[in-house]
């Protein structure tokens, strides 16, 4: 980028400046915490959740759209739930000229406004597994620094789902594939992550507990991009979400929901973009190829021109995302337009390319150049994609696998975390010892790592290790 | 449908059945005007919403996403703007514990959230024409009789295009253009409409002029389904959206809106509907043929299964929504099933139908029903969709024909519309008469056909006619 901000050293910086020099978002609404998706990061986060619909889809959530306002007495039904979500709601008093019966909030997440109606949906064993999802805007007024597609007042692309299932051991299950999609969904977007059970005094409130993903962004600190809750049967409870089970018993139905923001487009631009712009898997990139043509005198400029128009009709009608970029600019201004733009794939055509029958294909990723016949444009650059998926992810994770170190003693601790990154350490699974081992390293336990025992002592008390734990200075 | 209600004579009663039985929406939310969509409605919704986003994307609109919040002081910049929208925000004053320094308005519509970017976006003739659009949640507290998709306070997805252009003339175009995207929208989904241009207190506040589509329900009265404005500059005088033209001067751009709501759903299902449940035009079915096997004896069972399993894998890999229906009922209720549902087509296989290797297609709208080789399902089935596509809009247009009437005196009017429809009379353009015409027929004047000439007097002054204009009882 113009300006040469460095990712690693000024993250913040050079995160401002992609999201403006790349129209990902404008930050000029004159509301704190509200942001404007341009039509370029639109393109984007429509690509990112398409996926997202697709994996829901597959495993059977159906979408839905619930309203956006809750009536105050259904968010105030659960009471840990309304507790924790008390500071962070917008409230509507009045209309037109009235002032309203009861306020309406606008939704923080749409238990409240959904349980009601699961208890009218949901009759009979046979209802269940119930699985839905949405995307809609939800809102928290964050008194935290705000930051577009992190941390937003208008949380502008919420991915909720919902489920019901007949006891905790199809909720389990159902807890699993959740896992399971979410790992699908980074893997595909090329982001590394940890799953980890965040600890009791950081997991929903009214859920049972709470698996998050977490990533790691170039400035060191974890941001968490997905949620997965067990809500046992606290709001079925509550909301009174029964069925009758094959003995003809009514039954509280055990919940789970799982949630994902914006923040995953957040993490594809932080972990995979350069100190020259953009990076995308070409799955996700808006758009997949440009062609440039490459012309030094007149001419050439008709069959170059024309053999380019011609690579394009190919990549069209096989479904790739192609532009030509015809403008009058130097090549050179092209390539700078088009790699801060994210774009895998360049394919240049100038004379001595036609004159040996070739195209010049550049990856954005690596800068890595090289000929390839013409005759067949689309297999060549579905093979460029495939190893572009493939150094993308595989740099990420190297990178991510570098910046999580294991540690014994909290001044290790407080060591390695000055360099970012997280750490691992055992752990007794006492709330005393996390929260004095939080307040030394002055960073956040993401929680305990999924099915990991500890092979030692606890770090903080010495005592017998239960498992262990992953810390980290967070978003 | 059970219940036996019949559409023509009680269309309110079928119209909220309907929505009940088919899963198309649940009115059970505990804030008036507020509606959940059901998994299958939301399918029928994204059906309709994707053709209309291809329309926009192919003509050059972007899609983007702004915040649903206004500033206080935003939409009161527009005076004649937010003058008529006073009565029908949602304000919120606070948040959390705090009073908000602003009240900050739920978008009724988006003007005065875009405009002012605008503003930053456009700076050169270079950036015209300049044409976006969004589909979005926006609130209007609505005092008359609510509706589920038709007059809701939380309207669920309004699809709203904004555009800026150099001068009156590329506006003008861009209205012509703009008519033609919704034609083709409602083309495509078999409803008819009338274009007329809304008389000058009718169009919306703050545009010069408004041009709307409307359509006849089945209880005589016309529902306005889309609605296009011109708003020259006024608002671009308001938000100072400016840009360069070739000379170097600085110039306000011309700007013109257009909007869709859900009420395009609801006249799908209004106008194509019958007793027995929905009818859908093929491409916005979610599910498009069902197969059913006809079963009589154990002997038979496998072969059917296996031919109607056979059928369903081709249509499925053409691209076709195919469902095979194994279920244990009887024929009779799967039929009944599937007909609510409005599937278009069924494929019936029984024993005879495997002896003449033929399968039995039904056709949902007519009850059509003829005997089709094995060999060529896709082919057969995209047949009978083109056919039932015209059906379909045949009959609508046919209905909607029979119901719209010349009038050429005011008594004529009364008697006209008294069996429901619209009515066309000659009229001198002036205010004073339409607001009379109004009074004395219980209707509203919906405004002057589209380049229509008056052939006639004034029905009202019997002073020389202007144009014609459309009169009907409105939702």
């Amino acid at each position: 980028m113009a300006g040469e901000i460095d990712k690693k050293s000024s993250f913040s910086n050079w995160y401002n400046e992609i999201l403006k020099k790349a129209n990902i978002v404008d930050v000029r609404y004159p509301v704190k915490g509200l942001y404007t998706w341009h039509p370029f990061g639109f393109k984007l986060r429509n690509l990112v959740y398409d996926e997202l619909k697709r994996l829901h889809e597959g495993t059977g959530h159906d979408e839905v759209r619930f309203p956006l306002l809750i009536p105050e007495a259904n968010l105030q039904k659960e009471s840990e739930h309304v507790a924790s979500f008390e500071e962070e709601v917008f409230w509507i008093d009045r209309a037109g000229k009235n002032e309203l019966d009861e306020p309406l909030a606008l939704r923080p997440t749409s238990e409240t406004a959904m349980y009601p109606l699961f208890a009218e949906w949901i009759r009979s064993h046979t209802d269940l597994p119930f699985k839905i999802y949405q995307i809609v805007n939800t809102f928290r007024y964050e008194t935290k620094h705000t930051r577009p597609l992190i941390r937003e007042r208008e949380i502008s692309s919420f991915k909720e789902a919902h489920t019901a299932h007949k006891g905790p051991e199809e909720a389990r299950k159902q807890i699993e594939e959740s896992i399971e999609i979410y790992s699908s969904f980074f893997d595909s977007l090329g982001i590394p992550y940890f799953v980890s059970k965040r600890p009791s005094w950081d997991k929903f409130p009214g859920s049972e507990y709470t698996i998050a993903f977490d990533t790691l962004m170039p400035d060191g600190k974890a941001l968490q991009i997905g949620t997965i809750h067990n809500l046992g049967t606290n709001f079925s409870k509550t909301f009174d979400v029964q069925y009758e089970d094959e003995e003809g018993e009514q039954q509280y139905v055990h919940q789970t929901c799982f949630g994902i923001s914006a923040r995953c487009v957040a993490a594809v631009i932080g972990v995979h973009g350069d100190n020259t712009g953009l990076i995308f898997p070409p799955k996700y990139a808006p758009t997949q190829v440009v062609v440039i043509p490459i012309i030094f005198s007149d001419e050439d400029e008709e069959e170059i021109l024309q053999t380019c128009r011609d690579v394009k009709r190919e990549l069209d009608s096989a479904g790739i995302r192609v532009e030509i970029d015809e403008s009058e600019d130097r090549p050179g201004k092209k390539f700078y337009k088009w790699e801060l733009k994210g774009t895998p794939l360049r394919i240049e055509i100038g004379p001595r390319d036609l004159e040996n029958e070739v195209m010049t294909l550049v990856r954005r990723n690596s800068g890595d150049k090289k000929q390839k016949s013409l005759e067949n444009p689309v297999e060549n650059v579905e093979d460029e994609f495939k190893k572009i998926d493939r150094e993308i992810a595989k740099k990420a994770q190297d990178n991510f696998n570098e910046n999580v170190r294991e540690i014994e003693t909290t001044n290790e601790g407080v060591k390695s975390l000055s360099d970012g990154g997280a750490v691992i350490a055992d752990w007794c699974g006492k709330k005393t010892c996390g929260k004095e081992l939080e307040e030394e390293l002055s960073a956040d336990i993401l929680g305990s790592v999924v099915d990991s025992e500890a092979t030692d002592s606890c770090i903080k008390c010495g005592e017998a290790g239960e498992n262990k734990i992953l810390i980290a200075k967070t978003y």
